[in-house]
């Protein structure tokens, strides 16, 4: 990149891709919400909705993919600029994923409202909230180039971890009382992993920023080690 | 990327790159492997031996990372060039996550092994073999830039989705059964998941390979709509 006229091109481009991350994480995000929110109301519609809604997400994933390839391919960005559009191709494929996430919810909800509800879901809904929570602020951390909120992603993920365990322990003990819970508590326990996933990409999608920003590498504490 | 001398340079460096994406295959494939078998086997020093084993395939992550930024940095390649770059980038990451697989597959083999077998384990070893046959054809299709060979992983995957299906309604019929069971079922339901999601990251590899190759983007199907 030589002239000021094309720093300030790929400045504005790069403006962009961001904002288009912004909406597909906003999309992810909602279709988790949906998700979550028809299995607590046992809401058959409103399952529904988020199983046919995956189109939005999957299409800017590639609309995002060929921007990144754009901006690579006309711009040669290198340094910060470089390491901003490749962690774009890495935000957004996780984000797709938590777009399938939000599917395998939905389909699990689904079939938990096949049966009789096992039990009033409280830490379900809990979990939902911490990763929608993780995966907006990674994003956030990814625009504004903020390694201190990304750094504040990584510790919430033991606060998912401990909600999957409890969640584990107390339908385990439902199963063992009632054989006929043992159905729809899969399904429970299932989507308490789908949830930690989520959280998963989060996690990525922070370590990404830092990488970015820093250029340090926080995964498998590299950076202790080196 | 201009003389002669440069291009036969990058065309080296991508060489490695290969030779180096298959060396963290070939880790995170025997990881998998000997997980699986010693969960079949109830071998809990093969199992430690997996749980300690994470180490060089997250260090192989951390230098395949830094060889695409070196790659894209100063060659600045374009079209397949460019292309098989980002490729790498996301196939480093699916083999990582293969790589983290194989430790929750020795966590949940590790768990089962303190319960008494459920049953003989067959199907669970037979989605291990066309999982790492995936991976393993996956990142064959890459080197060689082999569509019709990445669209045989892409058949694949029905195969182990039926497994995962079957495993899971034979495991509820002995949870239903047996309390007993219940918990050690619950442990082979997870893997078979984490099996599943093995063959999930040689299909995205797969997908890559055929986009890196053809620009032809099979994701969503979007390849049919356009």
């Amino acid at each position: 990149m030589a002239s000021e006229h094309v720093v300030r091109h790929f400045q504005e481009e790069l403006e962009q891709l961001k904002a288009r991350l912004l909406v597909m994480g906003g999309l992810a995000e909602e279709q988790v919400r949906l998700a979550v929110k028809g299995l607590v109301e046992r809401d058959r519609d409103l399952i529904d909705r988020v199983l046919m809604g995956d189109e939005p997400v999957n299409a800017l994933h590639i609309e995002i993919d060929n921007r990144c390839f754009t901006l690579l391919a006309l711009y040669q960005p290198m340094a910060v600029d470089l390491r901003a559009i490749v962690a774009a191709v890495k935000i957004n494929t996780d984000l797709e994923r938590v777009g399938d996430l939000a599917i395998n919810i939905a389909e699990a909800g689904r079939q938990y409202s096949s049966h009789p509800p096992v039990k009033k879901l409280i830490d379900i809904p809990r979990m939902a909230t911490i990763a929608q929570r993780m995966l907006r602020d990674a994003l956030d951390a990814f625009v504004r180039r903020d390694t201190a909120l990304a750094q504040g992603v990584l510790n919430e993920d033991d606060a998912l971890d401990a909600l999957k365990t409890q969640i584990f322990r107390e339908l385990l003990t439902y199963m063992l009382q009632d054989p006929g819970t043992i159905e729809p508590a899969l399904d429970l326990i299932l989507i308490s992993r789908h949830l930690e996933r989520i959280g998963d990409h989060a996690t990525n999608i922070a370590e990404d920023v830092i990488f970015m920003v820093s250029a340090k590498d926080v995964r498998h504490h590299a950076a202790e080690g080196g």
